[in-house]
This record gives C-alpha cells, sequence and structure tokens, in this order.
C-alpha cells in the first residue's frame, strides 16, 4: 500500500469507486457474458442466460431498526435483488441470504426476519438455496444474492437504447423517499420526547413503499403478453437522475425528461409540501422506488399507450444534446446524480 | 415478535440456528437440486449442474486487520468461497464480491484489498463479474459469492458415505491455526510494548496457511486423471471434527478417525507444543485449513495409495458405533464440534 497516498472515498462515489477497483480485471471465461456495471451479472447456461445480482444491506446505512420492523426487512433485502433481475427482464428463481448479527439480536428477532424473506420467496416464487450465518461485533449486515434466468434473446441490458427512443417510467416515483423522510421525523420527535406517539395516520402508501417495497414482476410478465422488448432497462433504486445517466451513458447518448409527465403519487406531493419539498426533486434524487425504467422504439408506442403502469417521461437524444429535466415552464434544466450515495454523507 | 421470550444465540450454534431460521422454506423450483446444507447450492443447468457458494467475511470477527494485510484478505475471501466449490467436486468460474467499508478506509486501502482477490481470481481461474459496494458505520464487511459447475454425474455430496468407506483428508491440519494463535500472541505482546518487533521468524508455513490459504483445486483434477469419484466431500472450514461430524450426520453413519494418521506438519506439531497445545486438539477443532475430507469405497484404495496428497485418517461406520477419535493408546475418544462457531465467544 502506498504510503504517501491518501485519496478519500468520498471523493469517488458509489461506480467511481467500484470502476476503480475493477479495472485491472480480465475476464476468462467465454461462459462470462456481462460482468461488473449492470443490474446484474450474466452467465451463459447454454440454452439460457444466468442473472446473477447482489446487494448487501448495513444497519445504520440502509435502514434503521427503530422504525424498520425485522420482518419487512428481511422481504425488502430479498425483493431489491429481484428488483435487479427484472430490470434485466429476467424471472428470478433462487436467492441465497447471509447475515451477521451481534448477541443483542434473539433467536425470536431473526426468525421475523425470515419470516418477512419466506414471504417474499413465496410471493415472487424463488427458493432460498443458501446463505451464510455469522456474528458480528455490533450492528446487522445483510447480504443477498439473486439467481434468476432469461431467454437469451430476451436480455435486456442498460446499453441498448437508440436516439428517439422513448423513455419509459413503472408506478410512480418519490414515494419511498418521502417515507423515509416522514420516519426519520418521527423518530426524532420520539427521541426528544419518547413519551409522545409518532404521528403516521394517512401515511400508509409512502410508508409501505419505504418499509416494504414490491419489485415489478408484473411488469415483465406483461412484456410478455404485449411482445414488447425494451431496448434498455434498469431499477430505480437510487432515483431517476441517476438510473437516467445510467442509461444515457451506457447508451453514448442524452435525454430529455419532462418534468410535468413524471408520475409523482398525490400523497407523495402533498408530503413533500408539507416538508418543504420540491416533489420533482423527490421523484429525480430520492431513490428505493424499485420502479422499472426502461426505453423502447417510437414504433413501440402503441403498445403501452393508456397503460396505467407506464407512463412516457421523455425520450433519448444524442449525446450532445446532453441530460435534461424540462420544467414546466420549458427550460433545460441539467441533470445530475444527486440520487442517494453510498459514500457521501446523507443529510 | 414474541415480547416474552427471548432464545440467545449463542445456545443454538451456526448449523442448529440455520435449521432453526429455514426450516419453514418450501422449494419451488424444479431447477433447484440442492439448498440450503451443504458446501454450495446446486442449480440445474440443463447440461450442467451449476454450484452457487457464498460467505460473510466480517472485521473483528473473522480477521483482525492489525495482522491481516489487506491483499492477502482479498485473497483469503476468495479462497475460501471457491474451496466450497471444490468440496462439491466442481470447478468455480465466477465470484461476486460485495464489502461494506467505512471512511476510515482510503482508495489506496482497497485496491490493495481487491488486488488480493485480482490474483486469486487469475490464479483460480475466476472472473470477477458484480458486486455491491457500500460505506458501514464502523467494521469492514466481506461478502463473495462463488459460482462454479459440475458435470452431473460427477457431484459430490456430504450425504454420499458408506458404511466402511475409507475417510480421506488432504494436505496436513492445524496449521492455519496455530498461524492465528502465533499472530495473536504477537498482537498482544505489541500492544503491551509497541516498540517490541513481531517475532514471526521461522513461521512462515503456519502464518501463510492462516493469512493466504489456497483451495485444493489440484485435488480435483487428480480425482478426474485418477477417474475417482469419492463418495462423500466437505472442505475442512472448522476443524475436522466439525467435518467429519457433518459427513457422519448426513450419510447416518458413525466413524473412527486414529489420531496418529492424522497429517499434522512438523512447524505445527512443534509450534503447537510451544503453546503448551495438543497437536492433535489443533488439528480437530483448529478450523481455516481449507483442506478436503472424502470418502472412498475400499475399493478404490489403490487409487489414492502413496499419494502424498491424500492421506488415510480413519473409516465410516455405522451410526450406532458413534463418532470416535482413537488414540494412539487406542482409546476411543468421543468426537464432538468444538470447531470455531461463529456464535460462540472464542476463547
Amino acid at each position: 500500500m502506498s504510503e504517501t497516498q491518501r485519496t478519500e472515498l468520498e471523493k469517488l462515489g458509489e461506480f467511481g469507486l467500484i470502476q476503480e477497483l475493477t479495472k485491472g480485471f480480465e475476464i476468462q471465461h467465454s461462459s462470462s457474458i456481462k460482468g461488473v456495471g449492470d443490474d446484474a451479472a450474466v452467465i451463459d447456461c447454454g440454452n439460457w442466460y444466468q442473472l446473477i445480482s447482489t446487494d448487501m444491506l448495513i444497519e445504520g446505512i440502509h435502514f434503521n431498526l427503530m422504525y424498520t420492523p425485522l420482518k419487512h426487512l428481511g422481504y425488502k433485502s430479498v425483493v431489491v435483488n429481484l428488483s435487479d433481475i427484472y430490470a434485466m427482464n429476467g424471472t428470478p428463481e433462487q436467492v441465497t441470504v447471509s447475515i451477521a448479527v451481534s448477541n443483542r439480536f434473539s433467536l425470536e428477532a431473526l426468525k421475523e426476519f425470515y419470516s418477512g424473506i419466506e414471504l417474499a420467496c413465496k410471493l415472487y416464487n424463488v427458493d432460498l438455496i443458501g446463505g451464510d450465518t455469522t456474528s458480528s461485533q455490533s450492528g446487522f449486515a445483510i447480504s443477498v444474492t439473486a439467481v434468476g434466468k432469461v431467454e437469451k434473446s430476451q436480455v435486456i441490458y442498460r446499453n441498448g437504447a437508440k436516439e428517439n427512443d422513448l423513455l419509459i417510467v413503472t408506478g410512480d416515483l418519490g414515494a419511498a423517499f418521502m417515507g423515509l423522510q416522514l420516519l426519520e421525523r418521527e423518530k426524532e420527535v420520539f427521541q426528544s420526547a419518547p413519551g409522545v406517539q409518532p404521528d403516521l395516520d394517512g401515511n400508509d402508501y409512502i410508508l409501505e413503499r419505504q418499509l416494504k417495497p414490491e419489485a415489478r414482476k408484473d411488469i415483465i410478465e406483461m412484456f410478455q403478453k404485449m411482445e414488447l422488448k425494451p431496448s434498455a432497462m434498469i431499477d430505480i433504486s437510487d432515483g431517476l437522475a441517476s438510473e437516467s445517466l445510467h442509461l444515457a451513458k451506457a447508451g453514448d447518448l442524452g435525454f430529455a425528461i419532462y418534468e410535468d409527465k413524471v408520475p409523482i403519487d398525490p400523497t407523495t406531493f402533498s408530503k413533500a409540501r408539507e416538508f418543504n419539498l420540491d416533489p420533482i426533486t423527490c421523484a429525480m434524487n430520492g431513490g428505493e422506488d424499485y420502479e422499472l425504467l426502461f426505453t423502447i422504439n417510437q414504433s413501440d408506442y402503441d403498445k403501452i399507450k393508456g397503460n396505467p403502469n407506464m407512463t412516457p417521461i421523455g425520450h433519448m437524444t444524442d449525446k450532445g444534446s446532453g441530460c435534461h429535466l424540462i420544467s414546466s415552464g420549458g427550460s433545460a434544466i441539467p441533470v445530475q446524480a444527486q440520487g442517494w450515495d453510498a459514500f457521501q454523507t446523507r443529510s
């Protein structure tokens, strides 16, 4: 290790760091179709492609046990990984779950956690096939790997978008972020006045989006029925801004997203206003929505037209045109990734 | 969560805990051939079986950065997972590596860690195809998943041993444990008198076994050349006692291991004596050797006879005969798992 140089991780951000750390690595097997840099890795299994995705969730960074029920946490740990498999247009079939826990957890607490895993496995039709169980000095660390499959001709990468392709998002955005804001506020209220009951009434939607998100299995099934194959796809874990930029970068393109097209649920909208936040900022940068963002050729527009699950929000442009959010007033605002970055301090 | 009951994790041990947590889970896919309970999970890929193994390494539990060079740690993180693939008679082809680190680590430090990963990938011919990189509040957590393949007819499970099968171990045992004892002793010396240089001379072998273990790729290749297919196999990560008991339990058998047959390197032997430890106890319960333990039909004995890499140490018996270590004096000592257990306090 160089004694003379010290580069702080904060300077790089997660994606810069991954690039730095893996740049010297070479692929040796022809079965390794896609490595680092998409939602999931792709392995050639002969008759189909296998998809492998892995995520780590760390206590105090990704979740706070003060307001996260362990069953929800187990559920979410699986779902966020399945979302990466769906983002490749694949079907998840197996998961492994590894945990490191300190002895402040009891068997009963871990059973709660695993009941959430079991529920997610049942609902998404995946098998728990392995994992590791170990102790930690203090916090709770979770590592889930999801394994899925996809017909070779049906795999969708981040880099397939073409100029003029429409940019489509599923569901609505920003709700999980507003759920988090609400939970954080009530936690602070509780910490300063422990007797006060949390004020969570009427906020079920945004709370559920944060605590018990779903992956868009239904969308992948719709694609099959509609005979639609998007040109590029990614799941929205870090906010619309960050994911759109990934699609643009991977496809060597730009994009224009129209502010007034971005789907935001009324609950999210009013809660953002209550918190003095701009709703579009919550949608662009909030993260953890686990919706899908994809591009289609304009000739496929009729297939998704009127589908309440899929909202066209803009289109891909040439790279030189840049990446912009077009405001309701018509001005073009450059989009920068301000999504959740594991190495930036959360404000 | 039940408010009335609290079962401490220490009471269960790692394997009891896994059993408790996963007992309600059902397998839904015919492609999930083997789930929780072997060295690796097995997925049917049509023409072959795919093997998936995952391990978590936690700072302060599995490694101490005071004496573990980051490059060695990266190397070891990969190797211990590959060992699980070899233990199924498979060939690893891909790995994913996820890390959670605090900002006390610099880019340069992580590059050291990844240089060890890269070296292991090169030497064992595996591709790094993905992972996750995130922050932690304090410690360093590593999760590696290894993916391999094996011909369907060649997969070896833990449960295939038969009565009278010979029990064979590769390499020698106890060295990694003695390496750890030495490092721990020198750490304590250093902490009480920081000026004193560590006394590690002449201990290269046991130190390397602890800090930079190798997985037995060569053994799997030998099996092919010898046209030998063991009846059961497991890798030795938790000590010979624990792994022999796994084979016995999985096969509904007992075993007899002869103390004077257990291969122990002279360095390990003399270091154990220096530490007032019984060398056979180090071999039985030390762990982290990453050797292979397998059983063969007696008719295959000629294939391994005289092979310096493979030592017959005993044989499988019927279950009723129990699991015993036969001492040099001829007395039968019941074998209990005292290997490293993540939920027991290390003494």
